[in-house]
């Protein structure tokens, strides 16, 4: 694989689910056309996207001649899988289960709760105003990241990163989770590790290219 | 690997993660002794099982010398690892990457809107109601659910299984969350396609083992 891929990207400036995904692309010299879904505007409930994308939700990463590849985690793995150089996975088994398990604590325990069809419902039908919905995004971020911090924390196998001293997936969605904290202004207190290896992943380049405030469509 | 392994899996009746795991652990062979955390009692939030799991989430799958293994996608791609036959991936790339998009959205989008954790918030300082919680359900898994018929009633892909002719991660996953519309009497209409897979997967002895209603702790 080199940078001939031709890949195309839906995404949004601020999408966390997005970020893990130009990450991996950079880690591995990848590259790809990006499209914009703004879903501040609601694109991604356009019929064109739902066709892409089913559930509405971003990534979607489309190749001609396959069928679009949705859910960050998946993508993640295809691209580890497609190009295994760098690995985002430790050698060992163990070491695997551990990064996806810290993976998934992100992506799919994490994440989901805060994703703009949960704020449009319960901004319609469940009743919550701003406070609230400020209130449930922290509670959500804060609960995630705190029992991540304890895993990370109270492990020998957390190095320089979450596993050892290479970035991992595990790496790529935690650095997806406190993005979303940046955005929305969040400080998640008392996650003295997990600061300690966002510092080295806000130093490094793959990184820093996915940084949502530098994506097109990003307030100025 | 055999029948030696000695694992411990911490799990609940009806918990549709814990549901995973168990047919995973049946399609290869592999047994595990099972600690119940009652979740209704909130055991998966006493200290003892947070040291284990530092989200409260379950399943955990404990092996001595080794750090618990928490978060069912990470488990699920472990025990298929460890014992590679039946393989619960497809033998191809993309196939691969399509498999593992179908379970991230069961896993990741859909599932961990309706976990007890989410309930308590919403019921409490979120204001829900019983009505309200139950409408939340209805919403989450439904949306999840047609997400998932539209992949797969729209691909070639898909066989009697969600990906070819046996079964992967993709059904365990789907199935997991069709166990919890059961377990919460909820009826979501107009999913031919996966009502016939869940069909198939009704007959086959792995998931029918795992059935919430034959785990210890299930009501009569």
């Amino acid at each position: 694989m080199s940078e001939q891929a031709q890949f195309e990207l839906f995404a949004f400036w601020r999408s966390s689910a997005a970020y893990r995904v130009r990450v991996a692309l950079a880690l591995k010299g990848l590259s790809a056309h990006e499209q914009n879904i703004d879903l501040d505007a609601g694109e991604q409930r356009s019929d064109a996207f739902l066709k892409i994308s089913p559930l509405g939700s971003i990534p979607a990463l489309v190749q001609e001649g396959h069928e679009p590849l949705t859910q960050s985690l998946a993508i993640l793995e295809f691209l580890d899988e497609l190009q295994p150089t760098p690995p985002l996975l430790p050698s060992d088994l163990y070491g695997r289960a551990r990064v996806r398990s810290i993976a998934s604590m992100c992506a799919a325990d994490t994440h989901p709760m805060v994703v703009p069809r949960v704020k449009k419902y319960l901004q319609t039908a469940g009743g919550f105003d701003d406070t609230a919905w400020r209130a449930w995004q922290i509670k959500w971020l804060s609960t995630g990241l705190a029992a991540i911090e304890e895993r990370l924390a109270g492990s020998s196998e957390t190095g320089i990163y979450c596993h050892g001293d290479h970035p991992t997936m595990a790496d790529i969605c935690l650095a997806s989770i406190v993005a979303v904290t940046r955005v929305f202004k969040i400080t998640v207190p008392d996650i003295p590790t997990i600061d300690r290896i966002i510092g080295v992943c806000d130093q490094h380049p793959a990184f820093m290219k996915a940084d949502p405030k530098k994506q097109a469509g990003a307030p100025g």
